[in-house]
């Protein structure tokens, strides 16, 4: 009934950008991993901030949830409109504002999509750095904390992200953050919306920070003998303070899984992908040293390549990997870890991962930003299968327990949402406290993306 | 009263670590700048996290004000006990925990200060870099967010703190973060507190990121014809990516303060001090780059040195700066500005500021962070001389103002403190308001660090 009043007072602001059909309720409802479909009452899709506003003080006036929606990449059911509602789509609010190129900054709209932006960026010589792997969008981007391969060398989210407009859930609109590189005046709420899941706003702008575009890049692959050596590798590279662009991981049964998805024809071990960013010198020089280090822990193959076309490849497979882990079972879903642990704990921890994978008799490639401590075990599952789900996630929870004993975090770059609720708590204790403090204090209707972060 | 019944409290927890004397609470109630002194009813020197909770817990009981103190180098006031209470000196808290050298992170206790710190990470090759100048401790760098002379290169408090461990307003204790690089488990309570100025909680642990101390390390100082040229070098160095580990600007008046004070002997005209950290043929390449960049802007006297009595007397000089600018009217105080803009505005913002300085006939050197769109000006004032005062927030004001319109921040690195309290509206709008609601949430009676970020 509520939701009906609501859609009809939403018609009178966005005319037919609204929809209440069943096939865009049902696109907006799903998720790319183990959840079940949850779909919202309306879908809407403003163009404006000014629109954002009315919508959530319309919704905020019907006590209606109020559900943001990007790309719809979220693994951790972020989208999910569990309590229905009205999903935001800002697929229409996709624009770059304003290039800085003095500043290295870029004014965005949040729908825009990371490749879209690195596109409208190529000819200025400047980039985006914070990939995912996944085309998310720049809103959902900020709102899970978001990092991926090359947070390594050039951080996540919380890093690259100067400033926000954010609609608050009574409809004011709020700035944060500056055009300045640094601040030091009030609360950082620039940080308090990074990564708040849209528990309490909507992004509806960012200024995000731009890095060059590298002089020289080089990429290569590289097999090890067994796991550990690859992981002590890593942590070796980290530790000598080489400043790799990228370092991922891909156990055996990753390997096999692109090997299947993209013809990589890589010999079915352990491997690391890197890639190396600097000037010429330093590029070759970096490569160098990585290949020193790799070869104490029995590396082959290690050839790195500045081909653009050999790199395209090597990544456009690394990007598929969620994809490719999900054919070893045709048909079936998964459930998705992430933790992350201080490096020096790596090995222990994937070693601990692949144990309990194992004995829980699941189907479980390991792939991960190992750089930065924080790895994916993909616990293919068939959803059908209650008990095998059950199995899963007690997987999940053994290592999110090994990695908190570890001083790691329970997710290093998916967030909470409705996954890891519990997890959350565990990890934080009364800091969990703090943030519903802070959840009453600002969206005290509890309208703003209700189910997730908190149960 | 209540203060009494406080303290007799509070005695019997700390039996002789508290403190009524008229000395101690003088010490404790001073200020750097021009803020009159506002000495606390009582100082207290807690020795573990128990025991600060057992302190807050009976201020709270008590509704009396809890003011942390660390090494009172704030140049906002911030440690002022402007509604009377109890300061929390944190000089008995200041040990270095673990080092963790495998995950280039530390954890200290909060009083400890930048220079120890520094001293005890030594040997092992390892260093925090964050430098505002002052030997702060690193409990008050991170309420703060300070930042200072590296922040170009290594980033801010917000960039290196991890993790840290607070005493709550109702004595409930917190861990934010954990050791792990990154995290996307819920909203950011490290960066919350980062910044906070105390009036959420008090730190009593940190967690931070170390940096290896670069293989090399190469400074130099540059005399400029005018200001704008020095200036413009800046903007071209930072455009050109020249990863610069320091890049100081003076003016004219402030080398003079230098010369006088230091004995420097630079010729009278507006500086960059520089640094450059790498591999001896890193540094040796950007020293080369950064040569060639000022070249074009007419700079004179460029030599760059390896050699550590020639850095560490240009660094000494370049921390004592501020005194020495006190030094140009011995006996007076100064209200000290602290706006930081998008590079590209920089000239601009310090021409506007050297004009309106002279406009108001005041003595005001000009220095600062200039890579990160930084500066300072020194505004020199009799205290007793109100008229004076009241020009010199004019010109604060003004700079601020002009800084906003340029899409800057009223404070780089200072903080809000008693000093910019109305520019924290001016900046944030209703972004104040969330803050508000955030303060009213985790601190209802009002007792952290009263009169300080709001009005």
């Amino acid at each position: 009934m509520k939701a009906k009043t609501a859609i009809s007072a939403l018609k009178s602001v966005l005319s037919e950008r609204i929809s209440t059909s069943e096939a865009d309720r049902s696109n907006h409802g799903g998720s790319e991993t183990w959840f079940a479909p949850a779909p919202p009452d309306a879908v809407v899709y403003p163009e404006t901030t000014d629109e954002v506003a009315e919508i959530v003080k319309i919704c905020a006036a019907h006590g209606l949830p109020v559900i943001g929606y990007g790309a719809g990449t979220s693994l951790e059911g972020h989208t999910s409109a569990v309590k229905g509602g009205v999903c935001v789509d800002f697929s229409r609010m996709n624009n770059v504002l304003q290039v800085s190129d003095q500043d290295l900054s870029v004014r965005v709209q949040p729908g825009i999509t990371r490749e879209d932006l690195n596109r409208e960026l190529r000819a200025t010589g400047l980039m985006f750095p914070v990939d995912p792997g996944a085309n998310a969008s720049l809103g959902g981007m900020a709102s899970t904390r978001a990092s991926g391969t090359t947070a390594v060398r050039y951080g996540t989210m919380r890093d690259n992200v100067l400033a926000m407009e954010v609609v608050l859930a009574d409809g004011r609109v709020i700035r944060t953050g500056t055009g300045a590189r640094k601040s030091a005046s009030g609360y950082d709420l620039t940080a308090l919306f990074c990564g708040a899941e849209g528990t309490l706003g909507l992004i509806t702008e960012l200024t995000l920070r731009l890095h060059g575009q590298p002089e020289a890049t080089a990429a290569a692959v590289c097999a090890f003998p067994d796991m550990d050596a690859a992981v002590n590798a890593v942590i070796m590279t980290v530790q000598c303070a080489i400043p790799m662009a990228r370092i991922e991981f891909l156990d055996s049964l990753a390997v096999e899984a692109v090997n299947k998805d993209a013809d990589m024809g890589l010999p079915v071990q352990p491997h690391l992908l890197v890639e190396f960013h600097g000037s010429e010198a330093g590029v070759a020089e970096q490569a160098e040293r990585f290949g020193e280090v790799i070869e104490d822990f029995g590396a082959s193959g290690f050839d790195w390549s500045a081909k653009p076309e050999d790199r395209s490849r090597l990544w456009a497979m690394r990007h598929r990997a969620y994809y490719a882990c999900l054919g070893l079972r045709p048909g079936k879903t998964a459930v998705v870890t992430d933790v992350c642990v201080p490096v020096s704990r790596l090995a222990e921890a994937v070693t601990y991962t692949r144990e309990a994978i194992d004995a829980a008799g699941l189907t479980a490639p390991i792939l991960g930003h190992v750089g930065d401590g924080n790895f994916h075990a993909i616990l293919l599952i068939d959803p059908e299968n209650a008990e095998e789900l059950t199995r899963a996630k007690a997987v999940s929870h053994q290592m999110v327990e090994q990695a908190l004993s570890m001083g790691g975090t329970a997710t290093g770059e998916h967030g909470i949402g409705m996954g890891k609720m519990d997890l959350l708590v565990q990890e934080h204790g009364a800091g969990v406290d703090v943030m519903r403090a802070m959840k009453q204090a600002l969206d005290p209707k509890r309208i703003m993306n209700p189910g997730k972060m908190f149960s």
